[in-house]
């Protein structure tokens, strides 16, 4: 035995041990690049990587997960890469090459996201969302993308508004007079959404489609500038659109049904909402974790 | 010198060196008690502890802050600390006793903290606050006790209301017949306010009175269990009490000037008010940082 | 069709809509009382609730889901609940009384927890360790409870030990007259490892012996107060016993399975390792997710 | 009074009211770029922007705080801006004209960033850093600039190490030896330390030049990617070069004298460093908050 092969102790040979899941490396922040329509998206990631463990090795080469992640920064550079869920992917591939032993990787990466966003009538501006991107692949399997968005916007409760109308009409029969198609008072408040697609490595699924689908299930998008008629028609919409996190949930996975009829039976879906309910210190959430043939049958 | 001297490198001499302003251990979590009203209240603490450290001397000697930590648990429990400013305070003194190189000493601790609230007509719950001491000492120089308190409530938006009632009225004749004393819809949000109060160590500020101030001050307070009449019934009251985030730190301003009129021109008092919301993704945030004597003379 | 209904628009009848798998609160914040071992321990827990929602109703009933968290609370002084995992039992099959529609309920807990510790010869402190709590109930199936711990410890590295002795050897003659079984120079940092159990409502897995597999598996357990003496032997005795993430998991998983030989295969255990490398601005982490049969039959 | 000043609830006049000392928007989240040394940085940066009011003012005009940043962003492309800190200063010149009520204003930025870093012999990775920014302006006043870094590292402990060698030794003659010059075991530990430097707006400070600073201080830099020897040489120089926190920010405050030789007595200097502790649970900390005429003067 060579010198370096003892000072290899992650290569040692173990007897009777157990065999894990995932290890690796979290929280590697880096710059990366996505060419899409012809623009470059500078995006600071959060990285997460994964390989599993045979039960006969001690240690996995943890450097070189950081290796293949720099390898692939130059390379989202030089090759112009469309999106995370494709970085992840190749990321993936590569742990495998250069991890021989192991038979499975996983990579996860989030960033922040921007998108133009102008309010009807109003001025626009640079929208913050979120994206993440999963890859996992099985050595000889084949590689399953997962493609995530997180979009903050608006919901009004649907059902403090029809208590609130029957209180006031109650008391005051002034109240009577207010047209009934006229929205009511209720509380409102930012809600956090997420929509995420797990699919095999050859579909395309964009991050921008998925966006458009929870911000347009939402009460309303939210903007960063409002001057003073954009907010009373963004909050008058709110109102004549109140939605419970039920609502919002179901009202997008009507939207991935219709938008991806084509896409197989087998794909997962989850899709989350959180209301940071404005009358509680608490929040409302709901969820549906699902696969698009699931959804078909119903 | 001995071999004890040898390993105080703490204790080593320096020549030419720089005097450090605080030195010490900060994110110790603990249990504490705190006896007040003839109740044991008991708290999870994040405490930070700090002293000053001279030119001349190389370390702090860190074990001993969290021995005196310690040792003041003990005292809560035995001696029935009425508050944590009254543990910072004390903490504070033995931290002065035991370094004796330093000349200042600070301490700071936050907690999670319940109070009961039941909205009118309602069921109780116990409600989540947020208290905040902070003690600083400077040898033979007194001692300051800082008291804060951060609540969590509901803001309605009162140009978000009077834009939308407007707008209605021009579009819809028949909605002119909506009582001009009937609150419009608006958008509305959790927020977050926080009340400071910093006193000399023998002037008793209540921790529960600097929340009423606060919870009293936003559009309406907020309640873990709100069934379908005390839903409409907060929802009503934000509506009828619209604040922005300056709305809310100046009723705080007033209202402390009205409670502590006993209270010395010198007493610093903080106000810092943040809506989240929910028209956009970023907050809102008005503060005032001053004094007594200050707001005395406006 | 009372009034009442009317305004019941959850309860509001829905067609051809989507079933929701979890809908509920999260972030409830709430004092509770676990009675130990003739002791009461006061916790400050984050709660969250879930029950399923079928495809023909719009929403769950949220107000009901707080309701039965404060009577829980109440339950847990009055009859003196023994863990954290009884109370999220408890919780699920009061969420299925409650809410006649669910199918499903789960309950998560989680809390800091306190527990004395003393290094050899040294003072003894609380430390601060991480409960939570996981009941999943299927309506009328019976009920698994998950049990988890995270406690924070120290690693020292095993390949940089090795490599530095060669290293020093191979410079400096005179190193070589080191004894070789004196542990050498590493890097060592603070570590956060996870256990968790799932098991049948029945079942009863006691938190602490979950902390101490863990705390016996990571290089040396970390203390509040450390004098000079003691932080010399807490460091040797950590160099003695360089463990990387992925040995930490599996002497976990080593004890588990020789202390829980009465359980039944089905079992399920997860092992999460994370240290926060002292070399790396990023973490290393290893995981073992499985069942006590996959273990036995390795 | 016409319907617009009607509507504009913010401008209402108020008598005998509070002046409040910063109102404005947090949180917002935005790409900028910043041109430095012929290369872009693309950064995504948090951004709080203040504005004061008067005591005769109902409200501050939220939406402007928005539309002066984006105007920013556009003219960071445009104008190829060179540092965060010119951003915030143009920011907050802006903020004065369109607040004509403001007699003060304040813009807080904070952003990822990252810069090549290679270990001797290794390979390069890019680390990440963390800028922070901030200007503050009263009218009519001049302009103050804070330039801010964060930098994660290493630290050993000196006092653990003596004390080991001298309880080695002690225990075993063999140790004795042990050269008295090789390095001994000791904890050693991840370390985040900040340098904040303010100045009047004509300076110009480099914040590359501050990472330097704070990153030549700490016992070692630490790196993403760190084969077997690059690992025992870092390992090995962080013991080399053992310190407590207080001996980091002592060094810092040493280099800044050095470095800024030609600045004025009156820049503000903050140093802080946070160890944390491989052997505790808490961090240690250490802090010097001074103008350079102090240090100069010691």
């Amino acid at each position: 035995m060579t010198q370096k092969d003892t000072l290899d102790c992650q290569a040692k040979r173990l007897k009777d041990s157990f065999r894990l899941t995932r290890v690796g490396v979290t929280g590697v922040r880096k710059p990366v690049v996505v060419h899409r329509d012809g623009k470059d998206n500078y995006l600071t990631a959060m990285i997460d990587v994964f390989v599993d463990l045979p039960s006969t090795q001690r240690g996995s080469h943890m450097s070189r997960n950081v290796e293949v992640i720099t390898e692939m920064l130059e390379e989202s550079v030089r090759a112009k890469v469309s999106s995370l869920e494709q970085l992840t992917a190749n990321l993936c591939k590569k742990l495998l090459e250069r991890h021989e032993y192991a038979s499975f990787a996983e990579v996860q990466m989030s960033a922040d996201y921007f998108l133009e966003r102008r309010p009807d009538g109003g001025k626009a501006s640079l929208e913050p969302f979120k994206l993440t991107a999963k890859a996992t692949a099985m050595r000889g399997n084949g590689l399953m993308k997962l493609i995530g968005v997180e979009v903050q916007g608006m919901t009004a409760c649907p059902c403090a508004m029809e208590t609130i109308r029957h209180q006031l009409a109650s008391k005051r029969p002034d109240i009577k007079k207010i047209p009934s198609d006229v929205p009511m008072i209720s509380h409102n408040q930012r809600n956090r959404t997420s929509l995420i697609v797990e699919v095999p490595e050859h579909v395309e699924i964009e991050a921008d489609d998925l966006i458009d689908i929870v911000e347009s299930s939402l009460s309303s998008p939210t903007y960063g500038i409002l001057k003073r008629r954009d907010e009373a028609n963004v909050v008058l919409k709110a109102h004549e659109n109140p939605k419970f996190v039920e609502d919002v949930v179901r009202d997008i996975l009507g939207k991935v049904l219709r938008k991806y009829k084509k896409l197989d039976d087998s794909v997962h879906v989850t899709v989350r909402s959180e209301s940071e309910e404005s009358i509680h210190k608490h929040n409302a959430f709901a969820e549906r974790v699902t696969t698009l043939g699931e959804l078909r049958s119903k």
